[in-house]
C-alpha cells in the first residue's frame, strides 16, 4: 500500500521542517509513501554557481536530505538514519526554475539502507534529470530522543 | 614549487568569490598551490541538521567547490572544470565552530582530473576529518569566456 | 527500436569474446540493444570468496564490464569506451548458481557516458538484485583501431 | 606499533589464501600491520581485457580484498568485515609485468570501517598509481564461526 501511518508521515515531514540547512535552501517536503520521498525547491539566484547553473552542492544536499526522509519512511519509532557515504552523478547542467528531487529505497536494511535519489530540474514544461545518487544510510537507534 | 601565478590565483579566488552558493554559506578561499587548495568557513546554525551536527550537504559543498578549485589550478587560462560525479564518505559527526577542506589532484589529465577532498572539523582546539571525498571533474574550453 | 544493426552487435559481442578475464570467469553475453545489454556467468568455485559466496570482485567485473557493452552500443564505428570510475553497492550476500548482469545507460555522451548495472543472482527458482552498479565511461577515438 | 599479534597475521594471510577467487586470480599477500594491508600479483594474460590491459575487474578485486585484509587487523576474534561498497577511480592504463595494492584504513569503527586501497602498476622499474579505491566495509559477529 502506497501510504505510510500519520505518526510517519509527521516524522518525515519534521525532517525537512526541523533542518535549518533545508530551511536556508528553501526545500519543501512534498510526499512520501513507504520507501520513497519527494522533495523540491524555487531555484533562486543563492542556489548558483558562478557560471549561473544550480550549484552541485545544491543537488547533492537535495539528493542526501530526501534520501535520508525515504529511509525514514521504513524505520522504528525510537531508530533514526544517518547518512554513511554517498555517491552522486552530475548528468545535465541544473538550469530551471525548479528541482525536484525523488528518492526510493532499493535495499532497506536493519542496518543499513541504500537509497537511490533523482534530481529533475524543470526548466519552463520540460523536466530533466540533472543528478543521480546512491546514498548508504546507517539505521540506528537514538539515543538523545527523549532529549528532544 | 609550490606556487601558482598571479593570473591564476585571481582565477581560483574567484571560483569562490562569484559563486553565490558559497557567498551564501559563507565559505572562504584560504589558499592554493599547484593541485591543491583550501577553503573553509564558520559554523553557523543555518549550516545544521535537526540534530545540531553540521548538514551533509554542507561537507559536500565544501569538498566539491574546493576539488574544483584545486583542479583549476593546473588548467591553462580559457578552460574550465566541471564536476562529473562525487563520493564522500562521512567519517565522523560534523560538529565544532569550523570547517576546513583541503582538496589535493591525485591524477591531472587534458580531459579529467580526479581529486580528493579532505573536511576537516575544529572543535575547541581539537580538528579531526570528518568527511573525505573523491571527485572526477571534466577539463573543458570555456565556449562562454567572451561573455563573461 | 530495441534492436542494434549486425556490425554494433558484432563489436558488442566482441567486447566479452575477446577479453581474456571475461573468458577466464566464463561470462557469457546475453544480448544487447541501444543503451543496454546482458551478460550472465555460472557460478563455480573459484568465483568465490571464502565464506562461499561469490566475491565482491566477480560482481564488480559483470557490472564494469556489461556497462561498457551497453555504453558501446551508442558509440560510433572507431569509438571505444573506457572506464573512468565505477561504484558498486553489494546488497545482498551473492549466492545461486548463476549470475545476470543487466546494464542500461542512464546518460549517453559525446565524450562521457553513466551506465547503472544490476547483479542478479538466481538460487533456484529465485532471482534476487545482490548489487547495484553505477559506471563512468569515457568515449575515445580508438587510436590503435587498424592495429587490431 | 606497526606489527600485529601472530594469531591476527594468521588470520589475515588465510583471507588470501583460503578464498577461491584470489588463487584464481594469482593474488599474494604481502604483509600487514595495524591498520595496513598489502598484496600483490604477476599479470597473466588471463588478468586482461580485449585492448591487452588489466582488466579495472581485476584492479576492483585486489583494491577491495585487500581493504578488507585491512579492515581485519583491527576487527576483534570473532568479528568479520563484508564489503558494503566501494568506489573507484581508474587512473593510468593497467600495464606491466605486475600489481601491487596497498590498502589503509583511514576510519575504523565498531560497526563500519571506511578503507583506502591504491592499486600500483610495476612496468620494468616503474612504479605508477593505477587506480584508488574507497571501500565501506561492516564490521559483524561472525555467527558461523565454530562451524568455520
Amino acid at each position: 500500500m502506497d501510504a505510510v501511518d500519520s505518526e510517519r508521515l509527521q516524522r518525515v515531514e519534521a525532517i525537512f521542517r526541523k533542518a535549518p540547512f533545508l530551511e536556508n535552501l528553501g526545500v519543501k517536503f512534498l510526499g512520501c509513501g513507504p520507501g520513497w520521498c519527494e522533495s523540491g525547491l524555487q531555484v533562486q539566484n543563492y542556489h548558483k554557481q558562478q557560471n549561473r547553473l544550480v550549484h552541485a552542492g545544491v543537488l547533492a544536499t537535495l539528493a542526501d536530505h530526501t534520501a535520508g526522509a525515504a529511509a525514514g519512511t521504513l524505520i522504528a519509532p525510537g531508530e533514526i538514519v544517518l547518512t554513511v557515504e554517498f555517491k552522486i552523478n552530475l548528468l545535465r547542467p541544473g538550469k530551471g526554475q525548479s528541482l525536484r528531487a525523488r528518492a526510493q529505497v532499493l535495499k532497506p536494511g536493519r542496518r543499513l539502507s541504500v537509497v537511490e535519489s533523482e534530481v529533475f530540474a524543470k526548466d519552463g514544461e520540460q523536466e530533466s534529470l540533472v543528478a543521480k545518487a546512491t546514498v548508504t544510510l546507517a539505521v540506528l537507534a537514538d539515543f538523545k530522543e527523549d532529549a528532544g
